[in-house]
């Protein structure tokens, strides 16, 4: 995905604070108070525009769901689904995937997704690479024990990448799709990025891990 | 695989005892004797016609390999590939894999290649494929500590189960590729099912698990 330079997004995220929370680091902890009820809390590291979150937070209306995204004009795309869809259990965050334990304590998350995460291919940039031993380290901090990753991209090369270093982690291989849109998977809610390029003909992988207890 | 009936195999196979083991439960713990030197013993676990298996012993003369194969009239096809090549560091078994116990002790065998394992895709036949738990079992007790099972089916269901199969084992996934004639991989050796498969454009998959110590 390209990031265009959009300097209207941060203007425009810092009037809806009930759907861009503005000081995430207060709610550390605490993020029930957000929401309003004790529901799980599912969170996605690299929400794009949104499509995803927003239809699992349709699909269930019984799970809190917060969108994480860096870039502003993308995240600007997903207020404005935010906006239309008038859901009350998801919210965004505009911060860094490499600093979630700004904002998030032990047992805050239930499940986290990654979906269509930047493969990252050239290997002096593997530590990017969101499912990079690092990153598995700092979910397990912030996950209820036993907690679960979901998975899904469209890339080979880091899909099995990921493969094995959720294996060097430890961590439990619960499912897995080779190939997610003619499997027997059912409630896939898709990302634009999925519609696009399973158009096209690529193979969505999709898997399941869990953190042993 | 179809097995055609084929008497003749029983006979021809007991003419070549140098070729194929008659009494295998004789060198359970000393098969170094029957290959007369030290090296790492490698199995394959339902060696079909044998082209595997000849072609890993041509390749690395520094490895002692036992196809095991319990279809008579498949093992006559590799017992004649293998009266061919005139090998030293090859031979043949014609027993079940679930009696591996009764011919390997703890430490025989080195590592372990799968190759196209019948899939047995209906739930109830579960227990028959080749990386089902009991199995993963029988390959720990005549496995080195860290032995290696090297696998490879063109079957996406079973490539899916093992793998899961293989994580809920505790065994740590090395390697993967998810379409290996496609993929870096180095100084592969096709099996007859693999070549005619591929040629129809199926993908092949591929990977490494070792066992924890």
């Amino acid at each position: 995905m390209r990031f265009r330079n959009k300097p209207w997004a941060g203007e425009k995220i810092a009037q809806y604070p009930q759907y861009v929370i503005a000081a995430p680091e207060e709610h550390k902890g605490k993020w029930h108070e957000v929401f309003g009820n004790n529901h799980p809390l599912h969170i996605e590291v690299g929400t794009g525009k949104g499509r995803f979150i927003t239809g699992m937070a349709e699909a269930n209306p019984e799970i809190n769901y917060l969108g994480i995204e860096l870039h502003q004009g993308v995240l600007a795309s997903a207020l404005d689904r935010l906006i239309d869809a008038e859901l009350p259990n998801v919210k965004l965050l505009n911060v860094n995937a490499a600093e979630l334990l700004s904002y998030f304590a032990k047992n805050d998350v239930s499940r986290l997704y990654l979906n269509f995460s930047d493969p990252w291919p050239k290997t002096r940039h593997e530590k990017r690479r969101l499912t990079y031993k690092t990153f598995l380290e700092l979910y397990e901090q912030i996950l209820v024990d036993g907690g679960e990753i979901h998975f899904k991209t469209d890339n080979q090369g880091l899909f099995e990448y990921s493969l094995v270093s959720f294996s060097e982690y430890g961590l439990l291989l619960k499912d897995i799709s080779l190939d997610l849109h003619n499997s027997e998977f059912e409630g896939n809610i898709m990302t634009e990025y999925e519609e696009k390029f399973s158009g096209k003909g690529n193979r969505i992988y999709r898997c399941e891990v869990q953190y042993r207890t």
